[in-house]
């Protein structure tokens, strides 16, 4: 038995991109499309549509910035299937007037990340993507480090402002325990009574696959995931897990098992995501990982009681 | 807030010895020992006590058998503060005849492993344990792929016919999600009105840390774990992840911060324990992980889809 609504998406590039400032191969970015719509996954999100006035496109790659151009290579002659695309839009580093309208454009959703201060760009932004004609979420990133009463604002609005098709928990710092994720499933569903409820989760306490569960058990719908977990620090749900255990039958894990080993195991190479003691102490303590990467890759990388009295006093 | 009742029980030499035949060093187990009991940790267990007529030691590490002038070695000058001492017994592998009356041995509590099929023999061993004056828990294998109503009357023999302090919910494949946990919790709940609940979680979906939380929630209160998740395959519950969620002030975590760079990452140079395709699917799929320890050490280890039709296939 399976529930029709939910949604997965997977965004391997998009989030694996913060742990390479986006610089993907198009080869890689191919082949991971490719894979994704033959697993029968309906969103595939390929990176972040950001301003190339606040991030430098000759330090960072072209997924940062996903042109129309660079989309149409990474996806022309692959057959679909039913998978829509999407990319991510930062409330405060992007622009509005970078999206086209939806019938110039390959996008299917615009998916806006935000933090709870920038609401009301988000809300801007939102809205612009719906006029344009595109499918619509919101990220709310960092909501473990909010106060009930602007998160709840926040959730009133995105409710009563906007088009959005989902509005999503993100466990950005990897922080939550399944009670408090039902506590956010909970109070959105409270708010949102138009939208869908979304789950994002972080792995620092090897909890996302987990977390994801509680979600979908608690009733959220759009579900986020990574080929093998890739992504910064400790990394994402990995998708194959959700498929292995979603029974919606239109789902078929078989394309993912071939692309993991091609494509995703050898940027281990130079990304060191997974699970990590600094990430774990982080994820407990409800930090930012930055800290913890920044110890990884310093001089003292297995201290870790070092780096626990290091992270114990940043307050 | 905490529930005074949990008891902890770090098992990472007993378990982890399924990956290497029990062949740890002296210094590992010593440091291994010392900083489980550094940390508060109730019970640490440093091997099986099994039957040298059924492994050879020539093969085996001592730590297989644990004999009383072994264990002495890697305890003697250690403060073991208020953690006990245990081993295992398999109920199918060992020989009641191997145990010293307590007074005699530095051990605490002897926890019999059993598959159902041997429950008769798990109570035989588990009585004689008691009899010579130690603690005992039993711990039941592989219950995913046991009928109801052998699973069912096995717990009510234990119940009936033992003094254990607990019995364990051992997810031996991986296999199980939150769901399932509630199920098996609240089936033993029923039966051991004596007697506490134990979980012991394997992590092939990186489900162990998550499914011991769900364990604690439903009212498990015997929780097991190894240090950087070390066993057989995908591994087990992190014991550093269980005393980061566990609020008991009598925990430390700092000393197993300590050892798991010196002594538990060096081993990953000669076990390949952790998150790898081919454990997630004999997870999915509820079957014993030799069948991908086999494909993984053979000529097509990255290739995923291969192993998918293979155990796809096994019946």
């Amino acid at each position: 038995m399976y529930r029709p609504q939910i949604k997965v998406v997977d965004c391997t590039i998009r989030d694996g991109g913060l742990a390479n400032k986006s610089q993907f191969p198009l080869e890689t970015v191919r082949a991971v499309y490719k894979a994704v719509c033959a697993s029968g996954v309906d969103y595939v999100e390929l990176g972040y549509r950001n301003s190339k006035e606040m991030f430098n496109p000759d330090e960072f790659g072209p997924w940062r910035f996903c042109d129309e151009s660079v989309l149409k290579q990474a996806t022309e002659g692959i057959d679909r299937g039913q998978t829509k695309l999407c990319v991510m839009m930062d409330a405060h580093k992007s622009s509005p007037d970078d999206l086209l309208p939806r019938s110039e454009s390959v996008i299917d959703m615009v998916r806006v990340a935000t933090y709870v201060k920038d609401i009301d760009k988000a809300i801007r932004l939102a809205n612009t993507a719906t006029e344009k004609g595109y499918e619509c979420c919101v990220n709310i990133m960092a909501i473990s480090h909010e106060g009930d009463q602007f998160l709840d604002e926040a959730l009133a609005q995105l409710e009563s402002e906007t088009k959005a098709l989902a509005v999503y928990v993100v466990d950005s710092f990897g922080a939550l325990y399944s009670e408090v994720v039902d506590f956010y499933v909970k109070k959105y569903q409270g708010f949102l009574k138009t939208k869908e409820v979304g789950v994002h989760m972080h792995n620092n306490q090897q909890l996302a696959f987990a977390n994801t569960i509680e979600g979908i058990i608690r009733g959220a719908n759009y579900l986020d995931g990574t080929l093998f977990g890739l992504g910064r620090g400790a990394g994402n749900c990995p998708t194959e897990l959700l498929l292995g255990f979603l029974k919606n039958p239109k789902f078929n894990i078989v394309p993912l098992l071939k692309v993991i080993p091609e494509y995703i195991l050898p940027l281990q190479q130079t990304i060191d995501w997974g699970y990590h003691i600094p990430y774990m102490l982080t994820g407990i303590l409800d930090k930012h990982p930055d800290v913890a990467t920044a110890w990884i890759t310093g001089p003292r990388k297995l201290d870790y009681t070092g780096f626990y009295d290091h992270v114990t006093d940043v307050p």
